[in-house]
């Protein structure tokens, strides 16, 4: 059974994915660090795999301290631009032997729903974002808006595929959205919602949408104990669960 | 059986009426006329009502025509403004009994959707449009979208609510959509579309969805017909399709 | 400021409408009553109304001793039948200054949909109901549903529309659904929903869609409120939440 | 250029086919084939490829003309069993260089909407159809409902998902839908609508939803032509155009 702890164990992402790993007949929950406990905690407790969900700030000298441990990671914690990929990249080379995985989205839903979208994209004529969130959401786009249109601008950029048709001429101002790439993202904020996104492909005469509803923090956990499942058999970094879930 | 003539037969929307009006039973088309024809056929043919679906250059000739010769109007065309409307007031002050009715819309799907939208906008914090077109429509957003903001801010101002939540501080550009008057409105250009419109609205904890989905130009017609038999019961200037149809 | 107690306190439903009471500048939480208190504490602590979720097995009495002592008591505990309302009537007519509203939905957003979906029925040839909610749920389809297509059916008889087309011949075994007063519910059953509602009406070339999704139990705690301000302005018995509402 | 005859021209969707094909400028549209006319004009013109849409008692018929001539066929007609593609399968292996390919649906985003459920549906505990479509079909589910559930059925199996959750004990009567498989089916019969289906698929917080909206026939168009491109790669027998689109 897989020893596992989970780095931020105190925020409410931390919170719902130790008790999951708690949960899981496969693996062995040995500790839930927060901001305030040490390290060498991973050490005693024999730990074999983290989960961090913890800041931007913090993450770099964890994932040092897990890699130099031979301890694998899965990484919720945002803020990775190509010079912090790249020192990561320098560690794993001195212990080839662990597993790193950043990864901006542990929801299964939303990553099957990127997959899918940018597979049909090259098949449709157009094609358009819609994202809903809750209105005290201070980004717009969303990220997982911004990485969906940058991965259906290359899908079709790959298969040749042309710009899509607008015949828009006239307009008014002060819409809430973006053109990403040359695909148009919509974005709703909305009381009552949480996350949820639609991409709406159409050719003649037909339409094919693509929706993504996340209703509960909970559905971040599958995701996360997948990628702990994965991450032994996948040395070195990776960037995006999907390429450990076989999506 | 009431006489019934169709202005601007020889369009798309001219002819899918008029076949609406010989099919009904209690409607007897009298004359399709055409841009060529000349008015008098509807004195020839003893027409007691018509249905305008011309151009903003011929309709003001077209309904002159008609109020002074006892004949009622529902009208489909475009383009009126505080000066016509001024201008077809004063023609109807001098024959009381005539109808005519402005209808920016002919479908009782859309008008019942504004309906709805402006009657449940008071009860929820947000309410966002989405309207989604064929890609080759010139103007976005769509007159409808753009009426129903209007309906929805009016009835949440007469309710006293206060504005939509919304804590946005970045954002990116080159979105196609508006915000009108307090509404954010998304405008979605999709090949293999018709006309299509959703309301979202959502309050702490839920939120409801109003959509509304042309298809066919066919959905124009029922609308029409139902003007056509309240028309007589409706002397004066009567502004949207609405007011004759109890919605 | 009115004096609130909450009947049925300690469950999830009560704890909610509790907090939600507490929070309200205008509404005095002076009790949280468990199925072990006493309701004398009614009386020691003034309070003016209650809000019952509760159980069928209890409501009654709480209710015989609400109505006796003039404080009026907004209902969500289910079970009514024709023979306990005809109880409830008999004790108010005996206390006419007291209100009791029995309210099978507290949230705004179904009963809107509700009035909605029946008001828009007679003017389309069809209409179906779709419900989805946890696959835990016992029930199907859900009383909502039910409710639903009973005042459907309804706005439709009155308005003298006949009944849905549908020239299926050939049919399988299974489905989950129901057809009720000549309508038709689907009712799906899906890991990670709520509780949802979609209503699909449809005529000739066009459809309109109103959809209720209850994402949070706290979508439940509005309404009741509502009817708490409203209540002591209903003497007698009501049933429907909608009716204090202004829906 | 590929020279196309249609077989079956005359009918609609033959018509909507032949046109697409005269329109194409990789494809000549040789001979558009009526059930009055003679197959020889199929020699006559030299046709390489054929498009059948016809009926059940001619397609037997018209395919060992075209196969024994070395003519390649994209065929939408229906009524195919083990007992007909076994007799293709022994008409091909005497004349090895020709493909068939029988296409039970010509839509390509009916063929997506099917592969990219099938491919999701082993991440998610739960899944169900809901068909929708006008009110004069016949049969319900539709042949595409009942296909999706089975490829679903078949993906979970595969992958070792267990059955879906369904607590419910009380149930109605009178459901249009069906159990296939093991997954629900929903059909809504609603006029307006034209040929429509959403997979619902839920997980533990989160939902996912791929819809297929079909408005117009000319949506099946660019599936043929994309089929009569491809056939002459891939001889002998195929089964489902998505083999050759690279779906």
């Amino acid at each position: 059974m897989m020893k596992v702890a989970v780095l931020g164990a105190s925020g409410k992402l931390g919170s719902v994915i130790s008790d999951a790993v708690d949960a899981a007949d496969d693996l062995d929950l040995v500790a839930r660090i927060g901001s305030r406990d040490s390290l060498e905690t991973l050490v005693e407790t024999g730990a074999e795999a983290v989960v961090d969900v913890t800041t931007p700030a913090a993450v770099m000298e964890n994932l040092r301290f897990c890699i130099e441990r031979g301890i694998h990671a899965i990484v919720g914690t945002t803020g990775f631009d190509e010079e912090r990929l790249a020192t990561l990249r320098g560690w794993l080379d001195e212990h080839p032997r662990v597993g790193v995985v950043i990864a901006p989205n542990f929801s299964i839903g939303a990553l099957l729903m990127m997959q899918l979208a940018a597979k049909a994209a090259p098949f449709f004529e157009s094609v358009e974002i819609v994202e809903l969130h809750h209105p005290t959401k201070a980004d717009a786009p969303s990220g997982t808006a911004q990485r969906t249109a940058a991965l259906i601008a290359d899908a079709r950029r790959e298969a040749g595929v042309g710009p899509v048709p607008d015949a828009t001429t006239t307009a008014l101002e002060g819409a809430r959205g973006a053109e990403i790439d040359g695909i148009h993202v919509h974005a709703l904020r909305i009381r009552g919602l949480v996350a949820h996104q639609e991409v709406v492909l159409g050719g003649v005469g037909e339409t094919l949408t693509i929706r993504h509803d996340s209703l509960d923090r909970a559905s971040f956990a599958p995701g996360a104990l997948a990628g702990l499942r994965a991450v032994p058999a996948h040395p070195g970094l990776t960037i995006g669960l999907e390429h450990l879930l076989g999506l």
